[in-house]
């Protein structure tokens, strides 16, 4: 009686495929590459559970009260402070707290889209941001992702005649494909970016300490200095089951605008998570945390890539990322992932086709693998089982066009 | 430059006067009866520092991994176990755990509501929902709300012109009114909604369980049959600042595209507070714990209706409540509560004034005091100067009409 009714937002969302191989991959003899997960061996629980004790025993109630949408003022002056260390000017003011970063994409569109508005993603894109935008009904239009940056002619004509209102992009180590913005594409970028300030550009950051080669790169926040939103989490460095993120904006109005739908989608984020989150914070060393982090999946990271490069049929390509959690693979033309996927099952591995991550459905002869979740032993005999499946698929398949 | 761009529906959602009222009223010398907050007093410190050690200490890593969409399932099973020990059918796969009960609101008007959908509401009505709603551009229509209950003639001819497609409601101990519905009202409107099947009844219950008089009532939800869609919430009967809430959907369809909904949102509620609630649920005895909340909110209720009775000028009229944490003032018609509000802020004293709660307005005879945040000392001195506010203002006011 009920489904006819489903407001046209809704509709314009794919339940998504990813949550559906994530359930095919619970069993535990599938070597999986499909998911997102950070390594949980690299969480720092007993750090977590000091905090949470301190907090509930020094703060007490007011640790599990209502408190600011905006959030708890310690936790925002750590984040600012962290990024000053760095060299980023973050007036601690400008931070807003969300219930995970996956929140800022959602407030968001929620205070800019209207349906029909143009919103740019890189191609390929982050699905949840397709999926969260997708619910504010834009017309997404995609630019062309190369290793080193977008086709910033291809991202002009964009914003020349589709007036986007959101420029969207992951310019560190991006999901899924792992790709960083290089120095010269950055400052390309910006320069095109102030000769649009209509479309404002979301800098989505949840990975970029998570560099284990190459050298830094600046963040555009800092190169369009504060005129485009800065998103981060504590996801990928700390915990993601906690759910903080962060926005950043320097503009007051949008600020305001952000502040009014963040309240009216949950009030505030949790009070106990963001108090343990700042005691976690000042009582330890973040930045070796971070170090470890790196080390471990930069280890992971090479043992993936050595495997492709000795046991890969020819004609595949993939990009060898800086840092991040995913490698990002290309069959040749014509070869269709999901059917690898089939194959990839019965033989007991798992990956993401690369497929969701276009929203008009192209990217057929992608997938996605991830390394962070899996030691380096299990790595191995996932790539042996993929490289045979590959094998197969080539030999049996005839390219479809 | 960014002002202009904002959506239409953001433009919509008025700033929360509360939050404004509420940062005027951090100046410790005023006793406020403005907020909405529990008593902090009365939260369990030390059992939920407890249960977050222990968590972490046995459960280790995933409690701070990513997890689904639908919610921690012990949690979900303690949750229909509440239910079912009260006589409630609720089954643990029908229920969303979510980010506060005011997630609730947002995942329904981004499943259901398309702009110009009618969405009723009660009037005075929850102004979190007014909020939330609002963001998906409904027209609304209220249905005025006598101690009983709704005006079901009203609400008929609401349902049959309008074809709404939700009548959101506080069946208990409503914020801000404090009214309840009786069983004769509840009954009716079992029967007028299986009438109209196209409305989804949304039955909001933070407070269900905070009655400290009268007799309780069966939910909505059991005299549809659970043809309705149930909210609850952590927040006054646990801690508010752990941000969990829960809806029960038996719908299949309806509540597929609320998982949707709620992954593109903000991916799943933290893992962590879902675990650690879980464990609390499980090592405390919850019933005794609400046991002790009604107790005391029953006391400083009485302190409050007592000194109100007491000290209150002719004319006035209020509600007194068999629960929750409200007490709703009405003012002789043509009064109004705004100016009664800068006198009380003189006076060190202060209330939300009603108008807020009203869709379209009005209500400007009306106040709302809340009971739960402050001790007996402080409600009869609150009272007081109230009172002395209102003795002046009522001779010094000429009534605008």
């Amino acid at each position: 009686m009920i489904q006819e009714r489903f407001s046209q937002r809704i509709q314009s969302v794919p339940r998504s495929f990813i949550r559906e191989i994530l359930k095919v991959t619970a069993d535990p003899s599938i070597i999986s590459f499909a998911g997102g997960l950070p390594n949980p061996e690299l969480f720092p629980v007993q750090e977590m559970s000091r905090a949470a004790r301190d907090v509930l025993d020094e703060v007490g109630p007011a640790a599990l009260q209502y408190s600011t949408t905006e959030g708890f003022p310690p936790l925002r002056e750590a984040i600012a402070a962290r990024y000053v260390a760095k060299g980023v000017q973050v007036d601690p003011d400008h931070i807003i707290v969300t219930t995970g970063s996956q929140q800022c994409l959602d407030i968001l569109g929620k205070i800019l889209v209207n349906p029909g508005d143009t919103v740019v993603m890189e191609r390929p894109g982050y699905l949840g941001a397709i999926q969260s935008f997708g619910l504010f009904e834009p017309v997404f239009q995609t630019v062309s992702l190369q290793n080193g940056g977008p086709d910033l002619d291809e991202l002009e004509r964009i914003f020349e005649t589709a007036h986007p209102k959101i420029f969207y992009a992951v310019p560190n180590f991006q999901n899924p494909s792992g790709m960083t913005y290089d120095h010269a594409a950055r400052q390309a970028l910006a320069d095109l970016l102030k000769r649009y300030p209509d479309v404002l550009f979301v800098e989505d950051d949840p990975y970029g300490e998570l560099r284990f080669a190459g050298s830094p790169q600046p963040l555009l926040f800092s190169l369009t200095r504060g005129r485009s939103v800065l998103l981060g989490s504590f996801s990928k460095i700390a915990s993601p089951g906690m759910r903080l993120g962060w926005m950043v904006v320097t503009d007051d109005a949008l600020r305001d605008m952000a502040v009014r739908a963040k309240q009216a989608s949950d009030l505030h984020t949790s009070t106990f998570t963001q108090q343990v989150m700042a005691r976690y914070l000042a009582d330890n060393d973040m930045t070796r945390h971070i170090a470890r982090i790196c080390q471990r999946y930069g280890e992971q990271c090479e043992v993936m890539c050595e495997a492709l490069d000795v046991s890969m049929p020819d004609g595949l390509r993939y990009i060898r990322p800086e840092g991040g959690m995913f490698v990002w693979i290309e069959l040749p033309e014509g070869y269709r992932a999901m059917e690898l996927f089939d194959l990839a099952i019965a033989a007991k591995v798992a990956f993401v086709p690369g497929t969701p991550f276009y929203v008009d459905g192209s990217g057929e002869h992608t997938l996605r693998l991830n390394f962070s979740n899996s030691d380096p032993k299990r790595i191995r005999e996932g790539i042996d089982r993929l490289a045979g499946c590959m094998q197969t698929f080539l030999e049996a398949s005839s390219p479809s066009r």
